[in-house]
C-alpha cells in the first residue's frame, strides 16, 4: 500500500506518520511507501519502508505528493480557525482550492484512492445547549468551519463520481495539544492541562461548568487509521462521520488533572474573557455519534487516561521545546 | 438603487429584468441603473432607467458587472444539473469559482450589497417519502447540488464577515419552463404541460402518483424580488431559505392541464425510464417551508393558475421559437 499524508508537518500528521512507521495499517496490509507532504518538508520517522518528504503549496500540489499507485491519502492540511479568520484569502486558498487540487490529483490516478479528510466540530454551531445528532445541519460560525463544511460536500460529490473514495472525520477539539498557548480561541482547552503540568500558571476564560466536545491525539490517530481501512459502502452519499468524542466540562478536565498531578489545577486562574467565550460559546457542547459508533470507530478513553497519555507522549518534548527542560 | 443581475440571459434572469424594468422594486425604492450580465450580452428591456448589458465569464468577472455603488446583486448564473454532471470542471468553474468571484467583487464595494443567490432543491436528496424541514441536512446526489450547497455555506460566511448581505433561495423545480424539451432529468415536469398545449405528444417517465416540489416562474420572480428587499437580520448565520413551493403529483399537474385545455393530457404517453426515474427519484418530494412563510415569502398559487400563466406569458413565444406559430 502506498500512503500519502498531506499536512504531515502538523501535530496530528507527525503522530500519524510515526504510528504508520511503527505499526503499519490496522488491517495488516503492508505499506510499501509513505509520502509526507507539507509547506516545509516534514520530519521523516524511522520506518521499514521508504518515506518521501515533499514540500509545496497544497493549492498548487506537486505530482509527487499523490503519486501514481497511491492507495490512501490522509488530507489533514488546513489553515486553522484563527488563521482562516484573520486571512480570508489564505483560508480559501488552502481549505477550498487546496481540496480541489487534491481531488484533481486523485482523479489522475488509475484507481481512486481512499481519501481520509479531517473536518471539524467548528463546522457546527449551537452552543452549550446543543446535543447534535448525525443529521444535524452544519451552520458554521467561522470561515474555517464554512470552508470545511463546503469541502465535505465537494468531497462527497467527488466520491459519488468515483474520483476518490472519501471518509470525512469531523474531529472534536483535540486535547491535550503540546506546544505553547496560542491565539486560537480553543487554546485554553489544552492549556488548562498542559501548563499546570509544566508548572506554569494559566487562565480560564469560561466558567467551570462550560462543556466542550473533545478527543485525545491518540484516539484521533486511531480514528484516522480506522477511516483509512473501513468499508465505505454503508456511508452512501454522505461521506462524513462524527466519531465518538467526549463531552466534558472544564471542571471535569481539572479534576482529571488533579487526579494525575494532585493540586495542579491551583495553577488555573479564572479570568473571564468575553471575546473567547463568545467564540467558543458557539461550538456545540455535545454530539450523539450514532453513525460513528455503528461504523466501529473506537470509543473514547476517560479523561484521566487522556492526561496520562499527554504526560507519557508529549510532556517531555513540550518542556524541551519551551526551554523548561 | 443600482441593481445587477448575473445570469441575466437565462430564463428567470430575463423575466426578472423585465419585471424590474416594468415595476421596479417591491418596496418602492427607485432603480437608477440595471446591469445585465451573462456569457453573451443579455437582451435589454425597455426601462425608465439606464440598462447596461455586460458579457463575460463569471469566474473572471469584469469589474463593470458589479460596479461601485451597486446595492442589489441577483446571482442566478449557474451551470445547471445535467451540464454540471457532464462537465465537472465547467460546473466547478462557474458554480464554485464563479461564486468566489462574486464575493470578491462585492468586497471591493464601499457598502456591502444585498446578494440574492439561487440555490436549488437539487442540493437535497431524500426521495418520494421526504418531507424536509428547514433544518434538514443537504445531502446532494449530483454535482450541481453539491456546488450549490457549498456555495450557500461560503456565501453565509461572507455575509457573517460583512463582505455582502446574502439571502439564498432554494428554488423548487420551475414549471412551466418555455422552450424545448432538453436532456435534463427534470425536463418532463414542464414538458407534460407545455408540449400538449403546443399540440405535441410527450412522454412521462414516472408514474402518475410521482410527487415533485415545484414553483411557477411568476412566483419565483416574486420571491427573488422579496429576497432583494427583506430585512436579513432574522436570518442570523444561516442565510438560506426554502420558499413555499408546491408539492404536487404528476396526476394533479395533468388534471390542471385538462382543466385549462380539456383533453390535452391525452397527448402525454406513459414511457417508464429507469435512468430518469433514478435521478428524479432522489429529489425530495416535499418541504415544510416554515421559515420562508415566517419571512413573508408569498404563498404559491394553485396549479390551474400556473398553467394559465404559462399560456398568458410564454405559450406564444414558445410556439414562435419552435416554429409552430
Amino acid at each position: 500500500m502506498r500512503v500519502t499524508i498531506l499536512g504531515a508537518g502538523g501535530f496530528l500528521g507527525q503522530k500519524l506518520a510515526k504510528r504508520l512507521a511503527r505499526e503499519g495499517l490496522p488491517d495488516g496490509r503492508r505499506i510499501t511507501a509513505l509520502t509526507l507532504f507539507d509547506l516545509a518538508a516534514p520530519a521523516v520517522p524511522a520506518a521499514g519502508f521508504p518515506v518521501h518528504p515533499v514540500a509545496g503549496d497544497l493549492a498548487d500540489l506537486p505530482a509527487s505528493a499523490i503519486p501514481e499507485g497511491c492507495d490512501i491519502v490522509f488530507h489533514l492540511a488546513a489553515v486553522v480557525s484563527a488563521a482562516a479568520e484573520a486571512d480570508y484569502e489564505l483560508g480559501r486558498r488552502v481549505n477550498s482550492r487546496g481540496t480541489d487540487a487534491v481531488i484533481d490529483a486523485c482523479r489522475k490516478l488509475a484507481r481512486p484512492p481512499r481519501l481520509v479528510f479531517t473536518s471539524s466540530v467548528a463546522s457546527f454551531s449551537g452552543g452549550q445547549s446543543a446535543r447534535l445528532e448525525d443529521d444535524a445541519r452544519q451552520v458554521p460560525a467561522n470561515s474555517y468551519g464554512a470552508q470545511k463544511a463546503a469541502a465535505e460536500l465537494i468531497l462527497a460529490d467527488a466520491s459519488r463520481r468515483g474520483f476518490l473514495d472519501a471518509v470525512t472525520l469531523r474531529l472534536p477539539t483535540i486535547v491535550v495539544r503540546p506546544g505553547r498557548p496560542n491565539k486560537a480561541a480553543s487554546s485554553f482547552v489544552s492549556a488548562i492541562i498542559r501548563e499546570p503540568l509544566l508548572g506554569l500558571e494559566t487562565t480560564l476564560p469560561v466558567p467551570r461548568d462550560f462543556a466542550v466536545w473533545v478527543a485525545s491525539p491518540r484516539r484521533a490517530v486511531d480514528w484516522l487509521l480506522q477511516a483509512a481501512v473501513i468499508d465505505g459502502t454503508p456511508l452512501g452519499l454522505d461521506r462524513s462521520v462524527t466519531p465518538p468524542g467526549l463531552s466534558v466540562t472544564v471542571g471535569e478536565m481539572l479534576a482529571a488533572l488533579d487526579a494525575v498531578s494532585p493540586g495542579a489545577s491551583a495553577l488555573v486562574r479564572a479570568a473571564a474573557d468575553a471575546v473567547v467565550a463568545g467564540i467558543v460559546g458557539a461550538w456545540p457542547a455535545s454530539f450523539v455519534p450514532t453513525r460513528g459508533r455503528a461504523l466501529g470507530f473506537a470509543a473514547h478513553e476517560g479523561l484521566e487516561e487522556v492526561v496520562r497519555a499527554f504526560v507519557a507522549d508529549d510532556l517531555e518534548a513540550t518542556r524541551r521545546e519551551r526551554g523548561h527542560g
